[in-house]
């Protein structure tokens, strides 16, 4: 019986439990569920032969050792921060680790000594990070070994709502961290290169510099930069590329939209507005706008960023209710950014029988034999329920994946790693495959960075 | 014989030391100027017989403790982080001290102290602050003697050049410290009260919402918001005006032409350009705009920002070499903001004959007896050399005379303070007239936040 520790198990764990539950019998597993609060899972769970839903509080030393030392490989799916306490136990009980979050300069220091010791601590195999990496890799290690040179990569995902569910303006909702989604790109400039040249946006500008992306039988979608372009520039292997860029995706027109509470400032997070409490979404509307002893909200803010009566952006902005004098916030003292999100999960959050939507997609230039060709390869995954949503699958799927992996010593290379290598992205996306986690691919005219798709306006 | 010590003697100290020997013979007063670099002083001071040129470094414990102990008062014109250990000899000795610079947390810490060892501690007694806070109370005050209720103040200084010196399109030179200039407004939201309610302005939008002043024989201004018009309220006593408003003023089309770099990135100091070493200007402007294979970096940029041919905005840029493909940035890696400075001050520099020029402009709103009115004063102070520049004169004698007037127990008050009692202002202001520092005042029609006079498209 081979013993699997997951700790902590919020919305992304649904698919990683059930892979582990359906794999229980043939593979002899035990999973134990370590949870602040266990009572929260459903009891098809905790009633499972092969489980045990247990109390943990990662912080209380004595418990979470215990588990950790009783384990054979432990599966932390806590808040990143979270991890370094789990990690360190890992390191000294001589168990594999898991995790679906970025490497962080901590997590990092303990590299030699799980090489030393021969443990397998995985991070960033979620979905971005996670299957970004091993689908962008695969078909790039697959270039190499044919003898091209990459001259180009480009990368997005986007977290969306599926269409069958897609019922508003902004063909959008809150499939997941809705503060992530309001905050996006804030703290510094966009980074990236294109054809050889380092470019850098502003936030200002950063949701009116998009480009467009067409998937079959889905439709046009945009992305829009993330600040991060460059980070896994040499982990990939593209030091030499003469364009890197990453991404997020959002439907066609959300971006154009979305800058509306750019330019009015209402994504703030650095400052609280004092008397936030009861003020109506009017009120707060006006705060950002010039006084005016005559003009209404309305009319100050279509003549302040020059929005016509009949654009879109403008009837987006009534869909949520923006210009209501009755709906009120119930924020103390919040940052702007705070009160936008209560206002947008008014209008965007998922009803009970809504799913969501994974898309991903990679553009691939390279040279060979002296000609240019470019792959673009994409991949949509859709939820099943609100439970069973495509984030979670996409999430959870990859980590469960790899570690029953760890365990059965198909990928054994130790240390802290990302998987990058093909030991680890072969099996998995492979075996991803079969839960219809599958990636499309075009052969395309190489481009370079195609001005046509772009609207830099 | 009245010893003054003045630590620091930089660029703002020329009529402060000239006040000060001038005064020495009626006044009975000795100077000791303590300055890192005491050789960089002009002989005709350094030879004075009522002034000694000392080397002092104010982090050498025992040199610093030393002086301060033998002088009466004690001036300090270090850079504001470097106050501290001044001010601890100045309570320990029972020394007063007069400073130009903001009241810091550590310097409030003293207060106690002061006031118990009968010490006055004058802070923000230069410009800005300093003659704002002067000439704003003086009026205030006035209006409520005779019974008037506060409803609006408006306080804009800027540091411009002389009308004699202004021989380029933007109407600006750098008389100040440049830095400042290129990251103004940046880390957060500019604050105000306008007619009851609160306004915010985000960075992005800072230099689109100006407010225009015209001053008699000066022709016209612009202001742009501080980020801290709230910061004096309870100290002016103004918790219930209608409007609150603080910020810069600059010569009318600064503004509008200032956004540009503001839109593509460029006064960002929050990270740095690798390879900005050798970089060209054009090079450095194109790394903000959309990659093409064919446009121009004109041409790009005059799309991406909707800025016409014959627009001053774009003669501006042209008259920066912003274009320039021969003029090189010699930064190792610096931030966008340090070379947009460095590029500026290749073309707004001072040169030897150019005389700066500051200018104030208040406004007043007030009820009496059921009707409103408003008083709007402004001042205008020219400089007389590159040494002599309006900017020292305006932050150094406010401080000298200051100094003087403690010495002479026309200032009493103990404690950590900031020129806003009768005391203090009324003399300084007074004395300020015989050197050319007159506030002008109007009774002009009140309009409450004048929408006229806004220009926020």
């Amino acid at each position: 019986m081979r013993k699997i520790l997951v700790v902590g198990a919020g919305k992304s764990t649904s698919y990683l439990i059930d892979y582990f539950l359906e794999k229980a019998v043939p593979e002899n597993l035990h999973l134990t569920i370590g949870d602040i609060n266990p009572d929260a899972m459903p009891s098809e769970i905790k009633d499972h032969e092969a489980c045990t839903v247990i109390h943990l509080d990662i912080f209380e030393d004595e418990e979470r050792k215990k588990v950790i030392q009783e384990s054979d490989i432990v599966v932390s799916m806590l808040p990143a921060r979270m991890h370094m306490q789990v990690a360190e136990d890992c390191i000294a009980f001589g168990k594999h680790l898991v995790t679906a979050s970025y490497v962080s300069e901590e997590i990092k220091t303990l590299d030699d000594q799980a090489k030393e010791k021969g443990l397998v601590f995985m991070n960033e195999i979620g979905l971005d990070p996670g299957i970004d990496h091993m689908s962008a890799m695969q078909v790039i290690d697959r270039i190499r070994d044919k003898g091209g040179k990459m001259i180009l990569f480009e990368s997005f995902t986007g977290g969306l709502v599926a269409p069958e569910s897609d019922n508003n303006l902004w063909n959008y909702k809150f499939t997941w961290n809705p503060r992530n989604v309001v905050v996006a790109g804030q703290g510094g400039a966009a980074k990236f290169i294109q054809e050889g040249t380092y470019k850098y946006i502003p936030y200002n500008k950063l949701f009116r510099r998009t480009e467009f992306f067409e998937i079959e039988g889905y439709g046009r979608f945009e992305g829009y930069a993330n600040r991060d372009s460059l980070n896994y520039r040499e982990a990939y292997g593209l030091q030499d590329v003469l364009t890197l860029y990453r991404g997020t995706m959002r439907r066609v027109g959300f971006s154009r939209a979305w800058d509306i509470f750019v330019q009015l400032g209402m994504t703030d997070d650095s400052y609280t507005i004092e008397n936030s409490e009861g003020m109506s979404y009017r009120d707060f509307v006006n705060l950002f706008l010039p006084y005016s002893p005559t003009d209404s909200v309305e009319l100050k803010l279509r003549h302040y960023l020059k929005i016509a009566q009949d654009d879109i952006k403008w009837l987006k902005l009534q869909e949520l209710n923006l210009f209501d004098s009755q709906k009120t916030i119930p924020l103390i003292n919040a940052t702007p950014a705070h009160i936008l999100q209560f206002i947008l999960e008014d209008s965007w959050s998922l009803d009970e029988e809504d799913k969501d939507m994974i898309v991903m997609y990679h553009k691939f230039g390279y040279e060979l034999d002296g000609k240019q060709y470019q792959i673009d390869a994409n991949t949509v995954v859709k939820g099943e329920s609100r439970t069973h949503t495509a984030m979670a699958k996409t999430v959870g799927l990859p980590v469960a994946i790899a570690a029953l992996a760890i365990l059965n010593k198909k990928i054994t290379t130790p240390g802290v790693q990302i998987p990058i290598q093909k030991e680890v992205y072969g099996p998995i996306l492979e075996e991803l495959k079969n839960y219809g986690v599958v990636f499309k691919e075009y052969d395309v005219t190489y481009k370079g960075y195609n001005p046509e798709s772009v609207y830099d306006k």
